[in-house]
């Protein structure tokens, strides 16, 4: 049997990948809202952020008591000082969506996405999820094996943002300055968002290792 | 006479008021760069950023260190994990400067910014360079007054971000798209610069009061 303070402890690790799946759905709906004008998904979106936020701010609550009363031994005081980071991390990730959902809104009825760039859009949206699935498995896991793998899925969001921009830099750009303003918004979000995704496989693998993970 | 732990706490402050001082150089070279093509002062800014890292990289270890040798009462406590937050803000500011600096080197020997939306940059460079003196202060003063007072100046900097989307909103815009696209993202670089100094002193303000700041 657990005693308390390591059901504590496992609960901190059980918040952070339940933040994992809301940042990953936020995204997901996020990118239903975007390139289907559905303004009700991206109220809904835009109102999920507000939970997030309050589990972060809960979950860093708990992990600061914990260390306050439990004056935690070397190994997990590193786990909750990883928390800390990932729950931010994960918070900023739910942002992201937020900020895709609210473009979603504001061009509605809309679309912000032009039609030969959905595609793009639908496989930064895939990688994005992917990610998100993984970082939760990863932190329930502590996968530092899976955590350095996640470098590949960015490296794939990476070149998929270089591809938008191509296409936003194309002479021939036929729809003016503010869907080229959107789209280069649009895309950072989604980029910034893995970018997030990496540094929280990082940190785990930091948690697990002590050493920097060259992800 | 202090003993040594509270000089180690001391240290950290220190520290963190040498990043944000880091930080602001590192914006207000960046703007130079920018707006005079100096390929030599953004290669310098570009260089500085490994400084910044590597001396969050060292705060956070000693922070963390102490944490463990010291088993610090909640007050001290707080004090260390709001300098992790505080510290992850700096190291992300120094980011942005980074991102900024990069742009002035891509474009280089041309100019990213039209002339026109110069006087903007400035003004928003102005503001950062404003923001990251005020926010060393505040860090090492525990100035709750000041840290309340950043909201204002983060007003200013989102009425300028504003006027830049309707200078590159505006249909006669002659520029082309590349440059309503570096002109997006750097505005994006200074208003988010911006957003993580009034997030330190959010985070001053909490670990003084105990309370959130409606910053």
């Amino acid at each position: 049997m657990r005693d308390q303070y390591h059901e504590e402890l496992d609960g901190i690790g059980a918040t952070l990948v339940e933040m994992a799946g809301l940042a990953g759905q936020a995204m997901g709906n996020a990118t239903v809202a975007l390139l289907g004008a559905n303004l009700g998904v991206a109220e809904e979106v835009i109102a999920s952020d507000k939970a997030i936020d309050q589990l972060q701010h809960d979950l860093d609550a708990r992990t600061v008591d914990l260390m306050a009363r439990q004056q935690p031994v070397a190994g997990d005081l590193r786990t909750l000082v990883a928390s800390l980071r990932m729950s931010a991390d994960l918070e900023r990730m739910g942002d992201l969506a937020n900020h895709v959902a609210k473009v979603a809104r504001m061009r509605y009825p809309g679309i912000a996405v032009p039609s030969e760039l959905v595609e793009i859009i639908e496989k930064m949206a895939v990688i994005a999820e992917i990610l998100s699935k993984k970082v939760a498995v990863i932190i329930r896991d502590r996968d530092t094996e899976k955590a350095l793998q996640l470098g590949d899925d960015d490296d794939e969001m990476d070149i998929l943002h270089r591809r938008l921009f191509v296409a936003l830099l194309d002479p021939a750009w036929p729809h003016g300055n503010e869907v080229a303003i959107d789209m280069t918004l649009i895309g950072r979000y989604y980029e910034r968002f893995a970018d997030h995704a990496v540094s929280v496989g990082r940190r785990l693998y930091y948690l697990v290792t002590g050493e920097y993970a060259d992800i």
